[in-house]
């Protein structure tokens, strides 16, 4: 199993809403956080990838999670990422987020391997050696 | 057919990230201002809700996003919020987000019909009141 | 005296904290977006100036904003912008933030005119073009 | 001279706009964040404040910012935050952002001591017991 990269958020204030509870967008942003967190603990960094493969970035195709339990001011959130697919030229993150080690929101973002083409972003193969990186970090665990 | 609810936004600088395209978080935070906005266009406004129904707001059970093209500086953005489920306790809103009638991104937002129950918020049956008017606004349109 | 440039923006829900009061970092991203539309309205979009003069934007120097009542969900604000100052190579901006005309903050932003100079930003001197048409933009009016 | 508070901010990819600096209202954000810091570190959460003494929150009056250097992704910031200044019914925040040991912007929260009158806030004097904790968090050290 590979070993978890974990993020950590504490929530302030201006991260509630008037209801005293995370405004959820906020999580998306954690989420989006631990992705670039995620990338320099696999010693990949998005920059270099940039550089090194001519990547136009890593674009989102798709995000969703699942809410369990309402988040307040002063919680510790600590955001556990892994990969959980990969395809030709895509492939998903999952970010299980936790308070006190139990989970109070699970998602993914699911982005594109993407090159740009005169005016146009557009999807290509991963190379094998991100591949094979990628591999090493894909989770055993429970996919939600 | 029910009359469609259109949220409109303008993106901001300040919406957009170091790619200059819009930081996606702020879809979903656009996403929530539409729910609010939708809830006012059908004349049940989610703070009269909370009033005359004791609900403990609309807690979100999920949210998702499909992007399709990315979004810049001045781009004027429409929302176009409808029904397109509803359950026993829970609902879900359609957003499908347009530029100059384009969809860009679509996602949707499930959640909870909900009352305090001492320290717990648990799910309760949408009163008959409630399910008749969101029947109305119920889409018949393609759902993603 | 020149006409006013005008910003709207409506409260929104995730614009608001535990208070149910606006989070005040947001009336400053409201002076920011309020900037972008003054120099729209002027006819000197940012952008523009970027190209034709070969400035690296517009970098700010000092903000202050002194707040006069709370904004609550669904406030409609106006941000009314003007230039209050000019020097060799700063400009300063007031923002009126009313609601139903009673002024409820007001700040300002003063920026310099940048040049990049190898690996810094340095400035320089605003050309006579560009005073003349700020001159013109230049508030007899009160200032805080 | 009273200990330092100190609250440590990493400049995450969406905290910064199209230029690849941080969008200036974030240090607000910041700011504020460390202002509920020093308020637990100095043995007087503001939730506590409020149930003890009775106050509507800390009420923002004024606040200003000056900046330095612009700030990047990953940049590792410290907010040292003390009292600069303390009146009958007023105190004021100075905070000073450093990016290793050099100042690169800072700011000053005016915040009021404030009782909820009727439907209006209103400001109040400042207990004793709650200003010898203030005067002893007093900052000798310059004030921007």
């Amino acid at each position: 199993m590979p070993k978890k990269k974990v993020y950590q958020v504490k929530v302030e204030w201006g991260d509630c809403d008037p209801y005293g509870i995370v405004f959820y967008p906020n999580f998306y942003k954690w989420m989006d956080n631990s992705q670039w967190n995620f990338f320099n603990e696999i010693k990949m960094p998005i920059s270099k990838l940039e550089k090194k493969y001519g990547i136009a970035g890593l674009p989102l195709l798709h995000t969703e999670a699942t809410f369990l339990a309402a988040c307040y001011r002063e919680d510790i959130l600590n955001i556990e990422t892994t990969i959980i697919k990969i395809t030709n030229s895509t492939f998903k993150l999952q970010h299980i987020i936790k308070r006190k080690n139990k989970i109070i929101c699970y998602g993914s973002e699911t982005r594109i391997w993407a090159k740009q083409n005169k005016n146009n972003i557009i999807s290509t193969t991963i190379p094998e050696k991100v591949r094979i990186i990628f591999k090493k970090e894909l989770s055993d665990e429970i996919k939600f």
